[in-house]
């Protein structure tokens, strides 16, 4: 059985505050709770319908750390419209130390928990180590956007950290995606460099535009008229394809 | 004043059935609706806080569906979680005909009406003027799906039918992605051809994978152990770039 004050407990975390305070966040689901589970993320709770569920990917010590929970308590303790099978705790790891090695992606205030998980989820595909984020970006450990890394969290290594600090420390090459810049399909992109992403409703701010010295397009091929642009998630996918093809 | 019948009349607009059954939908927000006010879709009803609004938008003919709505009325009438500043009705329009040049994009069952909006935009910006979709994709007019093209539905011209029908008469190419395919940054792409993108969980259904003649992989950088694929969102938007440089 669940109490009620791990209901009340759980649910807290949905709130960042309550997530920094006791140090902890929630994943759901058997796929991505197994990647944490089989990558360094400690495990603190986990509540599961199956307790076979994870047989492979628990060890003696954590096996102390599951309690059976019946659908209706999983209902409870979930933060999606489908709840899954299991909810886990884990302890939220430390900040690695910045690495200006290799391309890194540099996010500025995107709030929108699908697209930065999207984006952590790309940055694992493209094998990019690190994701620097404004303090004002959406969490990496809200609910949402954990789901959304499909496991990603456990290869990519994000630090929030003032932006303007770090990039003036910045040696390599800083790219930006604008309108006006030049066509990213014609112009040669270094191995080693920095791609920063934009606001949703704004795109990159003022003050961070400053630091950057390689303003890149992704050319429009349809009615030129539109003033659309693309979504900050898609932006980075077909961003990180070019870099790294 | 929007009467409790208009409500349950829009509201209704969420299910496909009724939306079918008047050939109308609901579209949110200024943006989306001056979109579509600019473009051939047909203005039904428009319920709005500040008539001013769509003074550039609107014809002399138009101007008798505008009805002045309140901020808590417009929450009624409303399926986003952040209500915007209008909601409007539009006809369905009459689904084009099937053409069989340049590059057309064809959607096996994709559920997530995010991930179809975001495909429709993609579209957009790629000049890809035709969005094939099976019967049990998301409908193109459920209200998230029309929030999240942020327009594009006015220039892409959507058509649902059976894949299979549609595939036996074609002549172009037929491409799609799998682990398994060629590496996409090394084979030529044609011009002129048809990408299918499948199901977020399944893939591209067996059925359809029997009409494809060439099978084309977007290459992992990261991990190689890892399971992870990518969104479907975010490999059409690196396919149809691969398509267009």
């Amino acid at each position: 059985m669940v109490s009620k004050n791990t209901i009340k407990r759980i649910t807290s975390l949905g709130q960042k505050k309550y997530r920094n305070r006791e140090g902890i966040f929630v994943a759901e689901g058997i796929k991505v709770i197994t990647e944490l589970l089989q990558s360094t993320f400690l495990l603190k709770e986990l509540y599961v319908e199956d307790e076979n569920a994870f047989a492979k990917a628990i060890t003696k010590k954590e096996a102390s750390k599951i309690f059976k929970a019946t659908h209706t308590e999983l209902k409870k303790l979930s933060f999606l419209k489908t709840p899954q099978k299991a909810v886990a705790v884990f302890n939220i790891p430390k900040e690695s130390i910045i690495d200006r090695g290799g391309i890194t992606v540099v996010i500025d205030d995107v709030r929108d928990p699908g697209n930065l998980g999207t984006i952590i989820r790309l940055c694992d595909w493209f094998g990019i180590k690190q994701l620097i984020c404004s303090p004002q970006t959406v969490d990496c450990f809200n609910p949402k956007v954990v789901q959304a890394t499909m496991g990603s969290l456990t290869r990519v290594h994000i630090i929030y950290t003032n932006l303007e600090e770090y990039l003036k420390e910045e040696h390599r090459t800083i790219y930006g995606t604008f309108m006006d810049g030049t066509n990213i399909y014609q112009c040669t992109l270094e191995k080693e460099g920095v791609l920063i992403m934009g606001n949703e409703a704004n795109g990159i701010s003022s003050t961070i535009e400053h630091y950057i010295n390689s303003r890149i397009a992704i050319p429009r091929f349809g009615v030129q008229q539109a003033t659309e642009s693309l979504n900050v998630a898609t932006a980075a996918a077909i961003s990180l394809s070019e870099f790294k093809r």
